[in-house]
């Protein structure tokens, strides 16, 4: 059976609380056997590959550039896609389900898209309060709703 | 010089009334020798190129699909990008400014894209408040505050 | 009725010779009222272009790039897709058929996707013997394939 | 240090002997401990992909559709692009070298976008004769060829 691909979205650049949550979210996820899926670059993004790759997950980053060592030191498999913001629609569609950590308009987009696909998205800390998202309180239950989904 | 590129977005499904002022739209903007941008498909990107072509304007559609013949009647050209979602992201980066007339999640991707590519965005009847785009209450405002920026 | 939307592809950089083949093209397109599409940059594409507004043409470019401003003088809409190399597919995607003058391995890459999408493709002046193209011998001939084929 | 990720490239639909092939350069990279891309679909990707699981390996499948069961079943991490033969591109793009096994026009594409990148291209079987690839025998050669590279 397929093991569950979950996508994490976030701000490149972020504060140390929301970094210690992101890692939270990337162990959370690598302790279910989950893939995470991301951006690739740094913020949330490296942080929860971090947290995944402390607990022996696998990590594939999709990079929005063409240089496969813009990648953060804890992605395993990157994706180097030289589409520039579009690369957000691919994370939101080979992501069975999302966790959103904070974010700003980058974050959003995917958020926006992740549920015109028809995906579940959790969101933890976010500054958007967008219909039909899940608000959780903390990463152990970001992690919970979001494997509750598959 | 050359002339100003405008990015129309809304749903592909709306009622007469949306539909109505995104014909508006698209008039002013052909009446400012505008081109329209828009996704191609039905609803507001087709009131708005309807718009646009009753006052002998320009039209251009990126379709999301692979088929031309997809493109509503009002297209002048079609961009046939075979792109799905990923299409957004050129909707928002060839287009000068961008206007969004009511619109869904589809919608809150491109505001959200074009925010973080640092363009304008004027919303009308929008159901999203989102900080960083600009609200008009009818088409011609909308058109006025669009051109103004640029 | 739809105009013909005309993919010219080939090298940004050539020599004067392939320059001249190129701005005939374009000219030949724009007689016929054909929509010329191309990749904006320079080269082939900027000297098709050139001469498609010569003949008061109309012309599209996709850029691969993510600024305006990038796309040569002669372009009267770009689309901005910062998307790299896989723009390619955009324009043979978007053309109802295609010219390849002369041209390198991009223009190679751009001859084989139309072909797998089951696009015609006429090529004048090509390095490469691709079977299912079409071979011209001057700029008014290949137009005339072109066109022959619509 | 980063795993060698090697792209296999080649037709979706081919008889048993390009099968037989692919899955030993499917098999010989897993063994160098290369991670595999491709397009997650049948034919060629499908018996490369096989040969990689065989030997434990990691398989890396890039779908230019949008639902991940389109993948076949050697593919270990699905990225879901929805973007058509551009998806060609990242392909390319993600592959530190690639290897082309046979192949049409989907597969000439991708082995001239790689040329046109820079990248390396070793071809088994090819009925194209590109300049700039590296021509192998068997299925050995290939992969020793592909890692000399790095």
């Amino acid at each position: 059976m397929n093991r569950a691909q979950i996508g994490v979205i976030g701000a490149g650049d972020c504060d140390a609380r929301i970094l210690a949550l992101a890692e939270n979210v990337g162990k959370c996820i690598a302790r279910r056997n989950g893939i995470l899926i991301c951006g690739a670059l740094g913020g949330v993004m490296e942080a929860a590959s971090k947290g995944a790759k402390e607990e022996n997950g696998t990590t594939l980053g999709i990079l929005p550039g063409k240089k496969r060592d813009e990648a953060n030191p804890y992605i395993d498999i990157a994706v180097v896609s030289d589409l520039g913001e579009a690369r957000n629609a691919l994370i939101a569609r080979s992501s069975d389900v999302l966790i959103a950590v904070s974010g700003g308009y980058g974050t959003l987009s995917e958020i926006a898209m992740s549920l015109k696909m028809g995906k579940k998205v959790v969101v933890l800390e976010s500054q958007w309060d967008i219909k039909g998202t899940y608000r959780a309180d903390n990463p152990e239950e970001a992690v919970d709703i979001a494997f509750g989904f598959l």
